[in-house]
């Protein structure tokens, strides 16, 4: 364990039964409860502070002195005003995923999502667009692909879950803070590109134009649908392209995360990066 | 529950003390005893068919017909000579993942994967190298990228794990089969590459070339290492080219397969597909 001092006054709660600790339990495990507080919750050094450096508020601020590192320091520093809260090892073992690393866990308050929230600093924006996603590990890879591709904004289409489910904020690695994320119906998606002139390509197994024979220079929408029922008519009807990665073996699927790296990279390739 | 008849011998096994329910149980558990008995567990209709596609012997096939969908009856016709074992409900809820669906599994003979069994078809084979790859999920996502892009071989270096763990042939979806797969340490497989005139590319964060600007129209193989250490140094010293793929969010790693994936598809859309 490294050396470090902290010098702030915060309280300690040694009980699991503490109501605190009881909220946010309730936090990680219901999204009802995330939505009508508007809080939700962040484990790990790494992911907290790609929350603060993607502008969310960081509402309190739980660390176990016994597991934490000396970096995670920086963190606290950061932090504008939070509630700090010194929790014992069983405490902090209850409220977290990886009970015995990092020791550093925040309460931070959602943002809106809305399309009208989303800005544009580039005069061709590359946008991903996910219908529906299932998966929270899915949509976790989405996430991670679009942050390494910087792509302008991830949409998504009718959620199926709420993005600050715990098992996103996991499998993202922290992406959830790093992308432009809007959230909105098929309907409002759709209306939002048009508005934009973003041009629309849907991503789908009966499509015949192969992907790498489309100009993606221009303002570009990559739509996926889910690995099991592809996407809806009303994408496919609304598609300035429907397009096709040719698959040449026995499956004929590929996760919804690979096919929209594939896709996300040769556009970057056709834009020099 | 579709209607159908099977007409053969098949004993009933309702206990799930029998040996035989114990031994399954057991291969399903421990790569020790799938190791001894050169023997794997498939569950599954489609994943039985690719095994059998791709030329493995099943050796004994339970059944559940109250689970079972009249469409397995194929799996029975192709069998060669196989035991057929019919389960109750309980046992097959005890031996499946899938406790309540496809009604129907098997046991399957492993195969010799040394890379001595590996031909290629083709002139300019594009190869798959995975070193150390340590989890099944990831595995089994490589599996199931490489069947999409039909890439001419899979090859394994240190594997940390038994290719017939139930988790990769779970999250292949079956490709484990459907794939040839190669196995050895990794000086083996550089000799493999060396010998059959196979350029070595591989994919390092420390490498200066992008991808996009290699050529990968002559034999290639394209070698991962894991995303937590990237490829040991054995590779990189012994590599043709170490190539990147530019990222430019506030991560720079991106999940084993995905980063396949969009290099394999490059080398696709280089070949014309």
């Amino acid at each position: 364990m490294a050396i470090f001092t902290i010098n702030m006054e915060a309280k300690l709660i040694s009980s699991t039964q503490n109501p605190l600790i009881k909220k946010v339990l309730l936090l990680k495990e219901k999204s009802r409860e995330r939505r009508k507080s508007g809080l939700f919750v962040v484990e790990g050094q790494r992911e907290i502070e790609l929350a603060q450096k993607g502008g969310y508020n960081l509402q309190t601020l739980f660390f176990c002195p016994e597991i934490m590192g000396s970096s995670s320091i920086d963190v606290f520093t950061k932090a504008t005003d939070p509630e700090i809260v010194q929790v014992s090892e069983s405490v902090y073992g209850k409220i977290a995923h990886r009970a015995t690393t990092e020791g550093i866990l925040g309460l931070v308050q959602s943002k809106n999502h809305g399309l009208d929230q989303i800005s544009f600093t580039n005069k061709t924006p590359l946008v991903l667009v996910a219908e529906a996603p299932e998966k929270p590990g899915n949509i976790g890879a989405l996430l991670r692909t679009a942050d390494a591709a910087a792509v302008d904004a991830v949409l998504i289409a009718n959620p199926k879950s709420d993005l600050y489910s715990p098992n996103i904020i996991r499998s993202s690695v922290g992406c959830l803070f790093t992308n432009q994320i809007g959230v909105g119906t098929t309907d409002e998606i759709i209306d939002f590109l048009r508005t934009n002139q973003i041009k629309i390509y849907c991503a789908a197994l009966s499509a015949s134009k192969n992907y790498v024979d489309c100009d993606f220079k221009a303002a570009s929408g990559l739509v996926m649908g889910t690995e099991a029922t592809g996407l809806t008519e009303t994408w496919l009807q609304n598609s300035d392209q429907n397009i096709i990665i040719p698959m040449q073996g026995e499956i004929d699927s590929m996760n919804v995360s690979v096919s929209a790296a594939i896709l996300i990279f040769e556009a970057k390739r056709q834009r020099g990066f």
